[in-house]
């Protein structure tokens, strides 16, 4: 049974990476303004009802990236229980950092959205409602480790800070040109930008 | 001169806050799904044409504030020059929480303002555009007086730190009920998140 469901969702996460990869690349071919659902269901050879099963339109489906927090990185991250917002913090970058890892984007596909979100303010849009979207996720497993209300000030804050940092990282990431394949991860710049967010306030 | 400007200025701001009105409370009348440009207009007084030239769409109208840091008050936060990254931080909350108390939003206007985003996700995505628009005018502030890039990770980091204490405040009074008259000003709670930001990273 257990693999079954596995295997139904490989199958799923398989033909949203298509649809997604096949938005992104008519994006680039044909400019944003002139793709279409229909022509983004032929090239990844699924029906338009397939493509709604996925994504409400064409903005989310050139977007990479999940919207909520893995269940299982938040039900280990929960379980840990109360602990200083400092640790709380470093767990959420950690949590972050290897959900990544896990689910690492391409280094030419994120600079292709980081600038196709600059020229489309409804691009940009659905990409800042999409950040919201994983940060609320974030807040909530941060509130249930603290026993406190997801919109308290507290986990609010911590999933702003941890959300920041992975923004800012992968944002320094995508933009730079690549050195070489070997580095070719996210994950150290997103450390670098939570590392620097923590020495910024200390006194 | 000088004098024909402000009025002008004044003429302008007026003119914005009435569309914004009118915006507003037709959306809380009829719904956001129903009203159009041609509505909000008419009832503000004034031409769709000069609708466009104050919004570019009934999401941005319903919508408070502006997107962009006052330029005085930019200007003299400039001026400050060098600082630790935690005392440029606080003199950007000080900053924010002045523009706040200028041009104080009503707490019932930005009461409607947020329940609505969280029913209509164009509305959501509109709001957060502004924010982040926003936000990248104070980093730009925050790279001249640091004389770094606007795009560098610490102006980055501190206008997104400064830009969240900022929504988390008013996102609580907001949603908290008016306690009396005298204390209704978001500034207490910008103020207090902003503290809490600061707090929760000193080890």
């Amino acid at each position: 049974m257990a693999s079954t469901n596995g295997l139904r969702d490989r199958r799923r996460r398989q033909t949203r990476r298509d649809i997604h990869a096949a938005a992104l690349w008519l994006a680039r071919e044909h400019g944003f303004d002139k793709i279409t659902v229909d022509m983004i269901s032929a090239e990844a050879g699924v029906s338009p009802r397939t493509f709604f099963n996925y994504f409400p339109n064409k903005e989310a489906a050139v977007l990479p990236g999940p919207t909520e927090l893995p269940e299982g990185l938040a039900a280990q991250f929960i379980t840990r229980g109360a602990a200083h917002p400092r640790e709380v913090l470093a767990d959420l970058t950690q949590l972050l950092v290897r959900d990544l890892a896990d689910n690492a984007p391409q280094r030419q596909e994120m600079h292709a959205v980081f600038a196709l979100t600059r020229s489309h303010p409804a691009l940009l849009a659905a990409m800042l409602a999409r950040f919201d979207s994983f940060q609320r996720s974030i807040a909530e497993a941060v509130a249930q480790r603290l026993e406190q209300r997801p919109d308290g000030e507290v986990p609010t804050l911590l999933a702003a800070l941890a959300l920041t940092a992975m923004r800012t990282g992968l944002e320094r990431w995508a933009c730079e040109e690549s050195q070489s394949e070997a580095d070719d991860s996210p994950v150290p710049y997103v450390e670098r930008s939570a590392e620097l967010l923590r020495t910024l306030l200390t006194p």
